[in-house]
């Protein structure tokens, strides 16, 4: 049984009238406080309800697959709302581009039926987590990537990915303020690759898709592996770090801006695989 | 002979006590008003210039390679200056780093003899002009990119770049203002690739490199080839427009966010089988 179903309330079918459209947004982070709205400081989904009310007149609730925090990019983050107006669905993507600022921008709009939800028929979430030694930082990369002194061995940081890989407790890299009732996650992909930026400079990616995450999970195991991997602990280490569910043995919290909301899978086939293994 | 040879001043030996400092610079040229110092808006060039007084305590000249217009962007601007401080060499990269705002990067820092010089020893500058269709643009790519309603024929648009490429008299694709006594210069590499950004985007690149280049000669070549490829232009008919030497034939001067300086050749090797041809 996948475990996104927790707490998923029974999917009502759309009212009389009413139309769902599911986008696809890539935002620049850096300028918002996170995805939902907050009481202080601007949101994405503030943003677009505004762009919405000014393209519709309506007044809509955007439903996203889930929160980003303050500084948290998104390559694919997917949203739905339900809207009263006939506006073709082809409109929606340039028309609201043209009312964004241009940190936010649609990159897909289609109408769906009432069995979609963005948050509730999400399958899997995949976050990449980008990180560069501080001699290869461009004038392109502010508030884009993590920068650090050196980058650790990729030997250990292959080891302790494939560690996450698979049906864990997270507790140990779950913050405080975390209210998931268990926490186990399925992850699907745990993976660091070494490339190349657009420009040549050495860029190294964590990427990791599973069916979901504790608060600041990503970033915690992200700050942790680079953490052990520069203190040179084995992977045997890192398994136990993993398995203690003692948050007091996790390393640093990696900050928010080398973190991006890479896509959203809503394909119950995609990682079927999974719970035969 | 190297055309660039042009109003080469003779290059005078170092003054007694002076060191010769090479970088190579990269810089998101949205906030500024081009490398140079100009009397309204803050240079690249001024920046690395306080930069280098607040580090060493002196005032420095620092000579680039060559100017860029105001939103252009370099991955590797060169420049130099002399210095009497002792300041091992090692120093420069970090230290600027951390007195630099983050949008204006030193990449490398060398110690050179009196025989280089950034702007007269140059051998070949590399362009890059960087064009999406607007449906591909993300949120990432503002002021970085110059987005079009649709892409134009690849055909036609390597078919227009290999004309460019060879020894021409570019005298239509002058802006007024340029003083060059001659309109002829060297295009070694002039081409058009369409691939995709880091986020699998669609991204059409178009690279030029020659000896040296006229006032807004890149920017009017990307426009007037992207211009004719939309009209369906032929081959033939583009290469008329390049052999009228009639700056009023060309379209218009793609915008300057698209365009970076990529590289800077001191090499007299690099391109050596040119001359031959």
């Amino acid at each position: 049984m996948a475990r996104t179903d927790w707490n998923r309330p029974p999917l009502a079918p759309l009212g009389e009238g009413l139309r769902r459209i599911r986008m696809t947004v890539s935002y620049d982070g850096a300028g918002y406080h996170g995805w939902q709205s907050q009481e202080n400081g601007v949101s994405v989904q503030q943003r677009i309800e505004e762009a919405l009310l000014a393209m519709l007149g309506e007044q809509v609730d955007v439903q996203g697959s889930g929160r980003t925090d303050s500084g948290v990019h998104a390559l694919g983050q997917v949203c739905h709302f339900d809207i009263r107006s006939k506006v073709p669905v082809r409109a929606f993507k340039p028309r609201l581009n043209h009312l964004l600022p241009p940190d936010i921008r649609v990159m897909e709009a289609e109408e769906v039926d009432g069995s979609f939800h963005a948050r509730f028929t999400t399958m899997a979430r995949e976050y990449r987590y980008l990180v560069k030694q501080i001699d290869d930082v461009t004038a392109f990369d502010h508030h884009r990537i993590y920068a650090v002194k050196e980058l650790p061995s990729m030997e250990l940081l292959e080891g302790y990915a494939a560690c996450i890989q698979g049906t864990h407790d997270f507790s140990t890299f779950c913050a405080a303020g975390d209210l998931s009732p268990s926490k186990f996650r399925d992850i699907y992909v745990s993976k660091w690759t070494l490339g190349k930026d657009s420009y040549g400079y050495g860029l190294l990616t964590y990427t990791i898709c599973g069916n979901a995450f504790l608060y600041h999970m990503v970033r915690s195991l992200v700050g942790t592996q680079l953490d052990c991997a520069h203190q040179g602990l084995s992977v045997q280490a890192f398994r136990e770090i993993l398995d203690s569910k003692d948050r007091g043995r996790a390393g640093r919290t990696a900050p928010s801006e080398g973190l991006y909301l890479a896509r959203i899978s809503y394909d119950p086939d995609e990682y079927a695989w999974f719970e035969e293994r």
